[in-house]
């Protein structure tokens, strides 16, 4: 699964749409259909390695054939672990993704369905690196209230 | 071609889809198509008799499905003529459509290919009625540079 995806998406949504999901059809469709293995209808949505690609090189990986977009969507496997372990969970080889502020719920008809964790990139090695302007909404299902991360 | 279409759309375009077309999408598409009798991928503009409606009654006309709408789209006939010629031609029974600004190019790569007009609605009757927020932008092919409107 962590495999880059060749596909491309096939061009079968008529002019004018443009994919801009809500978080819960983020988590309550997409993600969650991902983890199940269940067909999604489009592959609007493809599978990177996000620690082996530095965010500038995500928007032509992610890219949905119209122009003006400004916000990438992709699968990715978190907690990814390298035998030789010098590298943290969240660098990738010119920085690393750091957290920011507090998580948030995504409900779905007032019920949490997920939670979302914000991250910046900074550029360079923790603790030091150059904050960049990146920003990274991380989505995991969440199942029960202290249940453990699916995604 | 101005009979009220019953047709409900399809909902055959996947999770997280929005119809947030371009003007360009809008008159070299959808616009262009249905002056011609091309088919249309999707039936996302509903045909509307535009001077019976009120613009509050369009919405459920035209709506897409999801919730934070607040753009609808429909195909309409101009200058609808009446026999007994009382009524002013963008008249509703409740206000009238008057048009503000100037008309606006639409291009396709640098070339022009029709014409925006913005017209806003007043309840009662011309040259009173009081001005609503409801606006409309018209849509017109426009082939060439003194062609007639054709839409």
């Amino acid at each position: 699964m962590g495999k880059i995806s060749e596909m491309e998406m096939e061009s079968c949504i008529p002019p004018g749409f443009r994919f801009r999901p809500t978080e819960e059809e983020l988590v309550g469709y997409y993600l969650k259909r991902k983890i199940n293995f269940l067909k999604i209808d489009l592959d609007v949505i493809v599978d990177i390695d996000l620690y082996r690609m530095e965010p500038w090189d995500i928007q032509d990986r992610c890219k949905l054939g119209y122009d003006e977009q400004n916000e990438w969507y992709f699968f990715s496997h978190k907690d990814r672990k390298y035998p030789t372990g010098t590298r943290t969970n969240r660098a990738t080889a010119a920085g690393f993704w750091k957290a920011t502020g507090r998580d948030k719920a995504v409900l779905s008809k007032n019920r949490i369905i997920g939670m979302r964790k914000t991250l910046v990139f900074y550029r360079g090695r923790a603790p030091n690196g150059r904050k960049t302007d990146w920003i990274m909404h991380e989505y995991r299902l969440q199942t029960s209230e202290h249940g453990p991360p699916q995604a």
